[in-house]
């Protein structure tokens, strides 16, 4: 019995570790824990649960379409953005088609495109930026889908409005560019694009969201795709049909209306950003500007070592070696204290290397 | 921007529906709602989703080897079933393969072959039960997966052990024969075949598991599937990270040591059975022998005509014209009262059309 023989280039997904004993601030989690709001929503309906779920995810559907002034059919929701950029491969990718996507990125556009036979072409970046020249000059007949995570996992940097529409516009009408918008609800730069503007743009758009950052929902595994009828129409057709549980649906759709909470969520990064900035700076370490929930930093050191030896002074952050960036770690913003922890424990790793 | 040609084979799911104001016996739920044991379980852990889930699902698939004395390298979860069958085609379908299932059965077996552009071979079945020599005899070089629902889901029917083992005696080498036991909680028949027994009998062997029907866990979405470790090796890079949610995980371990809730189920589901038989044995009407919460019966009347006139007088069944059985319904085994509901519902049609 052989297995398909794309899935041999498949490597298992590095997630983010949680050493014992520690802070995690490895995987981007909300320090906050969830919206009350979306707690309260799930015990509201735990009764149900012997039901299937509403297989069309229409009140989640409603309500994203209204915040974002699109129709209900340009919507699709997944368990997790993770499952709707497989479902996007599905849609689009024949064996031997590719994708385009950067070099250090979310590796799960990668994965969507092993699955379905499909080869990756990486993109050099620029100062831990998508370098969408590269990226062009990477198409070719075979090209369909181009994936382009802003602000980007793992170095927080973002690409702006202008750029990002002077590059749609030269890409040719036979693929698919796919923005992943994760972490967008923390971007403060003012060039950053509107998901309308995108999606107005040109039918071959799509933006995935996630409710597993700024809501604090990583638990229940629920993203949504936004785009043209068209497209949304097309990626309908790969949906297993109760992709989305009860509590998934319910908690994203009250966490949506928890203003008071995403606020809340968006100020302690800011605060933060600010406090984590200043520390580096006195350090000496380099570190991209970010605007997503974490920062990229540069510590020309074995990214394990890292990993291992700030654990063991209580904190757990990101080692980048598998993102491609070794001598670099990703933390994630935390609360008030758990960033006074991580600086304290970073400081001491580095003082005892004699850095 | 064209979609994958094997999409246009794929028809919408058929989920069974709920008629206003009518008691659903439409989607072989557990009629005694959820385990209690599940719903506490997840409130305890609801503070945490915030935090992405185990993705090895470990102490869930720690449990299910222990219950089926298995090691737990022979089982994967998956975000329902419905995940599994999908994440099978995708590890061992090329496009242009084939595989064979019967003609009167689960939707999903199909939809996942189309996924990645293979054919789907029906095989006829006999008096509502899979056809084992049909299937042998659809067998040539392109066949990778058979997939047998046992109990048969519309039908009811089973397959004994002795049939199924020689069968698998039969099957080469290089095509894995997949059993769906969805329903195998409800089985009273003394032959049916054990997980273990299938299992030990070939390595190219899959069984299927889900928390939706006596766990009463549909609105959860966890399934899980235990085979050979080298099988599972294979499936498992398909496998999204993070594919079974926080309180999919915690309901289910919780409701697999729910023993209470278990018998309870079962003995309901007996009661109603013997109640149903003799009801519609009184009215007339032919049915298949069931070993699930489920009745397959024939009316031979236009399902779709029968689904309304039935919702009408309050109970919404299922319409089997989706499983290629016009003119039958099936219905979920409830409690008491629903079942007292049903046959009055169904009743009052047939004396109103004169039946």
């Amino acid at each position: 019995m052989r297995k398909r023989k794309t899935l041999e280039k498949i490597k298992p997904y590095s997630a983010g570790k949680k050493y014992k004993n520690t802070i995690k601030m490895s995987s981007n989690e909300n320090p906050l824990g969830p919206s009350p709001a979306a707690i309260r929503a799930i015990k509201k309906d735990l009764k149900n649960i012997n039901t299937y779920p509403d297989p069309a995810c229409s009140n989640l559907k409603k309500a994203l379409a209204k915040k974002y002034k699109v129709t209900e059919n340009q919507i699709i929701t997944g368990n997790g953005s993770d499952e709707l950029m497989v479902m996007i491969a599905a849609t689009y990718l024949n064996p031997g088609d590719n994708i385009i996507t950067g070099k250090n990125t979310f590796s799960e556009y990668e994965f969507a495109a092993n699955l379905m036979d499909a080869e990756t072409q990486k993109a050099p970046m620029t100062d831990g930026s998508f370098n969408l020249d590269a990226i062009l000059s990477l198409i070719n007949s075979k090209t369909r889908i181009i994936f382009i995570c802003n602000p980007n996992n793992p170095t927080g940097t973002y690409i702006g409005k202008t750029k990002i529409l002077d590059f749609i516009k030269k890409i040719p009408e036979d693929i698919l560019v796919v923005f992943d918008h994760a972490y967008a609800e923390y971007v403060t730069a003012a060039d950053y694009p509107s998901d309308r503007e995108l999606i107005d743009s040109k039918k071959n758009v799509v933006i995935l969201h996630t409710f597993s950052k700024v809501y604090g929902l990583a638990g229940l595994r629920i993203g949504y795709a936004i785009s043209s009828p068209e497209r949304i129409a097309d990626i309908s057709l790969t949906k297993q049909p109760f992709n989305n549980n009860i509590p998934a649906q319910k908690a994203a759709l009250a966490a949506l209306s928890d203003d008071g909470f995403l606020k809340k969520s968006q100020n302690i990064n800011e605060k933060g950003k600010k406090y984590l900035y200043k520390e580096l700076k006195n350090m000496g370490l380099f570190f991209y500007p970010t605007e997503a929930n974490f920062i990229c930093i540069r510590l020309d050191r074995d990214s394990r070592e890292a990993f291992l030896e700030i654990a063991k002074r209580g904190v757990s952050i990101r080692a980048l070696d598998s993102f491609g960036l070794a001598g670099w770690i990703r933390v994630t913003i935390g609360t008030e204290k758990q960033n006074r922890l991580f600086i304290k424990a970073l400081s001491s790793y580095l003082s005892d290397k004699g850095v």
